[in-house]
């Protein structure tokens, strides 16, 4: 049906799946479908024909799966550049929606797309800089800086940042393929299904989770030590285990030692306020993709908000 | 001498010495000062006589050692807060010089100071997200992110992250009182003070030196990997070791293992552009401080430039 009032599409561009969704001016959702990733041509399809049967869509925001190229003016702006995922390197996500559907297309990467939602509509509200990390399969930030997006050369790429790791305690020398016990390496999803053997889900070892507590608390102190966050807001399927937030939080403030001598370092009640699940849960995603939407549509986006 | 032209004065508060400066609207000096850092009373008396000899004054910044309090609203606002230089914990440094000159004072960190010397002035010109990295007794980090300082809840406290140490090449446990074996605790001027001995400037046994490039190369990757900027500053005394700049392009390079696939990590000779000398040298803090003062004057100074 033809509707006069704005409608916003976004895309939460998974590597399983691609969660598609749209939401009036108010942000008020109107249909959802979910499309599994399979080959590009065929995912890409599928969604604009989700899209078509919605007239009168004003823009749409992809928060996608990467490494993805965001500089303005690159050739490959819009793809999906080195990922492992087979079929899917060097894929260009924008042009074929935007040809498809005549709108603008707003991208970001997937984190970025989460780091935005909770920041307009939960967790982030009201404040300047905040993080989002997710733990789950992979690890990945996004964060807002000053109340916009960081992107800089490319985009954050947290997951690949070097943490302590005692090979006393923890001899498992990492999963990723590039740099062995990064971030990810140690303390994703897919580290503690190799480490462990079983999947996190249904791994209930104390010793397991103590120790992912401790890499995830080492990313805490690094990502406050970097980027000085007012909030560092975790999710992902990973950090959905009872008790690990709270064991992350503790071990982070005894890693910062009292430094520095401001909250929420001065009272570890205070890290319940600063570490925190999102509080659009799973939808933090698809709620940044239409936001990402909506700004594409705003001449001056790059602008302050 | 009274000129009608606005003059603007410049302060790089440290721990050792106060650079003072007075610099017409071009940004040309007009006079400096240099006062030896000795107790609060003393030296901001001090600084206030130079100013005073220059009337017409419309503003003066600082950039300053810290942590200092930057939280707009906050009762300790413009405060040197927790430093363990004697006599200088809890300062208020604003507040006076505000009260004496009756100018607007701009404070920040002087690694912030630095970066927005270097950005607006120096070899981050043109560019978006920048980093400056000093090393030198301490570590500090100053950001601009989107073209702002980068504050958040606090400010940058880099020379706190970890980075990884193997005690099987680098027994040293580390000079921060706080962490031990974090960045600053392993690779400032006074970690290379107390692990060899010497100082910096007279150590020329290439372990040493290799050593160090490891540590800044892991940081240089951190920064990379959390604040994705377009270009990397390392300022200081410890980084004008000859050869120095040349080791930690190299290493980090190596611990990228070309990851992400865009540039620089994909050409060994683009860090070149990548890590990079103070195109200032040794006067982006002033020159910094001095834009820290002009800004202050801007209404709307914390929009986008």
């Amino acid at each position: 049906m033809h509707t006069t009032q704005p409608l916003y599409g976004g895309i939460e561009a998974g590597g399983t799946k691609w969660v598609c969704a749209v939401a009036d001016a108010d942000g008020d959702l109107v249909a959802t479908d979910v499309i599994p990733t399979t080959t590009p041509d065929e995912t890409i399809t599928a969604t604009v024909r989700f899209f078509r049967e919605h007239r009168g869509l004003s823009a749409i925001g992809v928060g996608s799966f990467g490494p993805v190229d965001l500089r303005p003016g690159s050739p490959a702006y819009g793809h999906i550049t080195s990922t492992p995922k087979p079929g899917w390197a060097h894929t260009d996500v924008v042009s074929p929606l935007r040809a498809a559907l005549d709108v603008p297309v707003g991208l970001d990467t997937d984190v970025n797309a989460a780091a935005l939602g909770e920041w307009r509509h939960g967790a982030g509200r009201d404040l300047d800089t905040v993080v989002y990390m997710t733990v789950g399969t992979g690890i990945g930030v996004g964060a807002v800086v000053n109340g916009r997006l960081l992107h800089g050369l490319l985009h954050p790429e947290f997951g690949h940042v070097r943490v302590p790791r005692d090979p006393a305690r923890d001899a498992f020398a990492g999963s990723c393929p590039f740099h062995g016990d990064c971030l990810e390496g140690l303390a994703s999803g897919e580290a503690m299904r190799q480490r462990w053997g079983r999947r996190a889900e249904s791994l209930d070892d104390p010793a397991a989770w103590e120790l992912e507590a401790e890499y995830l608390a080492h990313a805490v102190m690094n990502l406050t030590y970097t980027l000085s966050p007012e909030r560092i807001i975790i999710g992902g399927g990973v950090a959905k285990h009872p008790g690990l937030m709270a064991r992350v939080r503790a071990r982070a403030f005894d890693l910062a030692a009292g430094y520095p001598t401001t909250p929420p370092m001065t009272d570890a009640t205070l890290m319940d306020e600063y570490v925190v699940s999102p509080s659009l849960g799973d939808h933090a995603g698809i709620t940044g993709a239409i936001e990402l939407g909506r700004l594409s549509t705003i001449s001056g986006k790059k602008g302050c908000s």
